[in-house]
C-alpha cells in the first residue's frame, strides 16, 4: 500500500461546507477555518486586489497578502478607513483610481477583505472597474457571512441616503473564514446573531434555537467592545451556523436575483430598522435597529392573527442586549418609514411570519395598527 | 365612410425607421425628424429625469421638457458643463445625487439628451442609481446617434485614463432625432463621419459610399465652427445613413452585448486612434484620430495581403478634413499602443479588413509592420 498523497485544495480545509447559489453563473460560499491562508486554491486569477479597511487589513490582510504572494500572485493593496463613512463617493473613487494606478486589468480580481461596509464598497468598485472584474468576497465579520456578502447586492451611500448607487455584481466566490470570528468584538457578534435570528425566522427554524444555544452565551453580559469568549464559539458549530443561514440567503436570492420578488423576505425587520438606523442619524447600528425590528415584526403578525412568536422572539432579543430602543415618538418616525421602499399608497409594506419558516408580505398595514404595535414595542424593549 | 382618426403615437413621425437591437431584453433605435417633441409615446416612466449639457439644454432641452409636462410627465433636470472633463467622478457624483435629491425612485427613468459625454456620464449614473433605473439614449450628435448611444456601454474618466469605470447598461430605447443635427458644428458632423465611415468598412459598403456622397459635400472645405449646411444633409437621407449605421452596430452588439468577441470589430482603426488621443493629451478629437486610424488599418492590412483600401479611404478622409496627423515618431506612440486592452505578448492586435465589410482580428502584427505603416500614413495624411 502507498502512502496517501499529502492533500491539497479544499481538502486542507476538512471542516470547510460549501452552500452554491444558484445564479447564472452559479458561485460558490465556502464556509470554513483557515481559508484565508489557503485562499489561493480558490482565487484563479494571477493579479489581485485585496480592498480592506485598515483595521481588518492589520488582523488579516497581510497574511493573505503574504499567502496569496507566496502562491505566486501579485497583490495590489487598497485599504480605506473602517467605518460606513467609506461607503461614499470619494472613497469610491480612491479605490477605482489606486486599482487603475495599479494597473489592474480585465483578467485581474478583487478581493474584498472585511465586513459590509468593505463588502459594499470593494463589491461596487469591482462591478464597475474596466464595467466590471471578478470580485471575491471575503467577510470577516458574522453579519457580512451571512448577510451582505452573499446575493451580489453592492452600493455606496450619499448625504442623501444609504446605498442610494450600487450595481448587482455577484461575487465569483464567497469565502466565509471564521477563523476571523475570534477577533470580533462582541457588539459585532451580536450584529451578526440579529442577522442569524432573522434568517432563522424567515427560512430555518434551527437557526432560531442556534441563535439561542450558541449565539447568545458569547454575547450575553459580555462587555461590547471585547472579543468574544473564543471558547464560547466551537469551530464546528459556527460553521454550520454560518452556512445554514447562508443557505437560506442563497435559496432566496437564487429566487429573486434582481430583488423584484421573494428576496423582499429578507427584509422581515428592517422596515422598521431603516427608519430608526435613519431617524437617529445612525446612532443605532444596523443589527441592532434589525433585533428591535424583528420584535415589532412579531407584534404586528401576532396582532393580526399570524404567528404568535413575540415572546420568543422579545424574550431573545431582550438578552442579546441591543442598545435601547430610541425615546422617539412613532410621529417622528414616520416620515421615516414613509420613505422606505416598502411604502404604497398610504399603507405600509411590512415581512411578518405566517409561522416560524413561512414569511409573507403583507402591504396594508394601518396607521392604528403601527401606532398599536409601537406601544407594545416600547413597552416590550424600554 | 368614417373619417381618419387623428394619427397618434410612432405615426406622427412617418419618416422615421427603427431598428432593433435582439439583446434581453431587446430593445429599439428609432431614427428619425421630431421624435424629441414626440418623446412621451416612447417613455413610458412618469417621473422623469433629463440630464443634458448646457449647451444641448438651451438648443433642445426646454422643447424636450415641456413636452413630456405637457403629456403630463413630472420632468426633474440636471445640467452639466459640456465637454469630456463632465465624464469624472465629481459631475458623476453632483448626478446621482441630484437624481436623489429630487426623489427620482426605481420606477422613474432617467434620459440622456446630448452626444456621447452626456450618454456615457448619464448612462453610467442611470446604470448604477439605486442599482439602475431605465435609461434612454436621445442622442444629439451625428457620433453619439451610431455609436455611443446604441449598445450599453457607459462609463466616465479616471484621471488614470479614459472609460475606466463603467458599467453595461442597456437603454429601454434610443431616439435619434436628427431634427438636432441641424444645429451641429462642421466639426462635429465631421466626428460622426468618421465612425459612420468605419461602419461602412467594417459592416455596410453602402455607407462608405454614403460618407462620400451625401455627408462629404456637407463638411468638405466648410468652415469647422459653423453649423452643416441644412440644405446639404435631406432629413430622409440623413435617416438613412443612421438607420444603416444603427442596424450593423446592433447587429454587432446582440452577437456580442459585453464586448467578449466580435465586438471587437468596431475597434477598426481605434487602436492607432486611442494612442494618438492619449498621446496628445486628447488635443486630437476621437473621430479626428479614428480618420487617421482607419486610414493606418487599411496600409497595415494592404501591406499584409489584405483588403488594398488605401487609396479610397486615404482619399475620402483627407478630402474630410481632420485635424492633422500629430508629428510624434512611433516610438514616442509606442507606450500608448502597448497600453491599449487590445496588445498581447509582445505582438499587437489589429482589425483589420479582408474585404470592405468583411473584418478580421489580427494579433500578431510585429513591430517592423508598425514602423512601416506610420512611416506611409506620414507621407499620405500630412
Amino acid at each position: 500500500m502507498s502512502a496517501l498523497p499529502a492533500s491539497t485544495g479544499a481538502a486542507l480545509a476538512p471542516d470547510a461546507r460549501t452552500v452554491t447559489v444558484s445564479v447564472s453563473p452559479p458561485y460558490d460560499v465556502v464556509v470554513g477555518p483557515g481559508l484565508l491562508a489557503s485562499a489561493a486554491e480558490r482565487v484563479r486569477e494571477a493579479r489581485l486586489a485585496v480592498v480592506s479597511d485598515e483595521t481588518v487589513w492589520g488582523l488579516h490582510g497581510r497574511g493573505l497578502a503574504a499567502a496569496l504572494e507566496g502562491a505566486g500572485r501579485s497583490v495590489l493593496t487598497v485599504t480605506v478607513p473602517p467605518g460606513e463613512g467609506s461607503k461614499d463617493l470619494a472613497t469610491y473613487g480612491r479605490v477605482v483610481r489606486a486599482l487603475a494606478a495599479g494597473g489592474l486589468g480585465r483578467d485581474g480580481g478583487v478581493l474584498a477583505l472585511g465586513g459590509g461596509v468593505v463588502g459594499d464598497l470593494a463589491g461596487f468598485a469591482a462591478a464597475t472597474y474596466l464595467r466590471g472584474v471578478p470580485c471575491y468576497q471575503l467577510p470577516t465579520t458574522l453579519l457580512a457571512m451571512v448577510d451582505a456578502a452573499i446575493g451580489g447586492k453592492t452600493a455606496i451611500d450619499l448625504p442623501e441616503g444609504k446605498n442610494l448607487v450600487g450595481a448587482f455584481w455577484q461575487p465569483r466566490t464567497v469565502l466565509a473564514d471564521v477563523d476571523t470570528l475570534a477577533t470580533l468584538p462582541v457588539r459585532e457578534l451580536r450584529q451578526g446573531a440579529a442577522e442569524v435570528l432573522k434568517t432563522g425566522l424567515i427560512g430555518d427554524p434551527g437557526l432560531v434555537e442556534a441563535t439561542e444555544r450558541l449565539l447568545l452565551p458569547a454575547i450575553a453580559g459580555a462587555p461590547s467592545a471585547s472579543p468574544a469568549d473564543p471558547g464560547a464559539l466551537p469551530v464546528a458549530e459556527l460553521v454550520d451556523v454560518v452556512a445554514r443561514s447562508a443557505a437560506v440567503k442563497a435559496r432566496v436570492v437564487a429566487e429573486d436575483p434582481h430583488e423584484s420578488g421573494v428576496r423582499a423576505h429578507l427584509n422581515l425587520g428592517h422596515t422598521l430598522a431603516h427608519a430608526l438606523e435613519a431617524a437617529s442619524g445612525l446612532a443605532l447600528s444596523h443589527g441592532d435597529a434589525v433585533l428591535h425590528g424583528l420584535v415589532f415584526a412579531a407584534v404586528l403578525g401576532r396582532d393580526r392573527g399570524l404567528a404568535d412568536v413575540v415572546e420568543r422572539v422579545a424574550g431573545l432579543v431582550k438578552r442579546l442586549g441591543p442598545d435601547p430602543l430610541p425615546t422617539f415618538d412613532l410621529a417622528s418616525l414616520a416620515p421615516f418609514l414613509a420613505r422606505d421602499k416598502k411604502a404604497v399608497a398610504g399603507r405600509m409594506r411590512f415581512v411578518l411570519l405566517e409561522e416560524v419558516g413561512r414569511p409573507v408580505v403583507v402591504d396594508d398595514v394601518t396607521a392604528d395598527e403601527l401606532a398599536s404595535a409601537w406601544r407594545t414595542l416600547e413597552e416590550l424593549m424600554r
